[in-house]
């Protein structure tokens, strides 16, 4: 019997390094599946269907939310953008995990949802603000005014980090890519989760199956 | 500021390897403190006060019991034991994690003890009932009795497997080790057990504070 897959949640400020720790944790694990997003808003050269997003129309995707086919979803700019629940509950039946990579609001809705106990979340956190603001001008020549609104979302989403099971600073991407993993191997390990207990035990009590 | 300890609870029937388990795990990071016992039973020769165990008088214990200042506490052949709780709490203070080698009685009384949010629970598991009577039976030259009667007790403890945050299963005691050194390592890593987070965060949101 396989282990039950679960929902990595993965949230920060852009800045923070989080895209850089997801790359790393799949590169260390490849049976971990990314959440492909699904978008209405149009592909753009070179992205590819199922890679990229799942690129639908705004009837399928409401048609979607509407049958509770999303985990999470939302409108950004009269597009809608979210995370299919079909592929996640097939890769949990398979005993992989997910990793989302997915703002506060996104994070907050999958707790809420019919998969909310198999979420494990991490917020990343940059050392300090200073140091995020030198990330987030260091990576492009951006007018101060688009800065100073990258900053205030910013300001925004680490607002959110008590709603996380975990909090890792990100001050040296090596350890935090070490914390990461060690977060995971021990959530593979909780009793609920366990692949395949001997026999002996689960026959012992039946009374305290929770799956 | 220091992290705030946490009480790690290792139970798992005799012959399961928890000894042992329990010595690497100090050996690896000797910040952890050992939780010793009270007890109203005589010391034996060669016995240390405060090493081996509290050694107290059924008043003393009786009123340390009524006071709350026993996480724990039972009663086995006349005699009382218990964990007591002041030296946990120094700990915890300090920053520093306490270790409980206790049977799922003990567990269960931690668990609903004031300083049950602080809990990880780990139950260590034998490979089959085969393998632990092999074990039961290597190590001493015991009667048939003597091993149906532990035998019996070990059922007991194990049929509790359940009410444990983490289940793991000691086939290959190395990889054991690795396993619980990877919870700890994690646990120590919840949001709320966090050591420091920078100032920046929890100026955001105090509302979010817990602790």
């Amino acid at each position: 019997m396989n282990r039950r897959g679960l929902l990595l949640i993965l949230s920060s400020p852009s800045g923070a390094g989080k895209s850089t720790l997801a790359k790393r944790l799949m590169a260390w694990d490849p049976t971990i599946r990314f959440s492909v997003s699904a978008t209405t808003r149009p592909a753009r050269p070179g992205e590819v269907e199922g890679q990229d997003y799942y690129f639908r129309s705004h009837d399928d995707f409401r048609a979607l939310v509407e049958d509770g086919g999303m985990l999470e979803h939302a409108e950004v700019f009269g597009n809608y953008y979210g995370s299919p629940k079909a592929p996640v509950e097939q890769a949990m039946r398979e005993g992989r995990d997910t990793l989302f990579d997915i703002d506060w609001q996104g994070g907050q809705q999958i707790r809420n949802s019919s998969l909310g106990r198999d979420v494990v979340s991490i917020f990343v956190l940059p050392p300090s603000i200073a140091e995020l603001e030198r990330r987030l001008r260091g990576r492009a020549q951006d007018s101060d005014e688009v800065i100073a609104s990258r900053m205030e979302k910013s300001r925004d989403e680490i607002s959110h980090w008590a709603e996380y099971d975990y909090v890792l600073v990100n001050e040296d991407i090596d350890i935090a890519e070490a914390e990461l993993k060690v977060i995971l191997s021990a959530e593979r390990l909780r009793r609920d989760r366990q692949p395949a207990l001997p026999d002996f035990v689960r026959g012992l009590n039946t009374e305290f199956e929770t799956r």
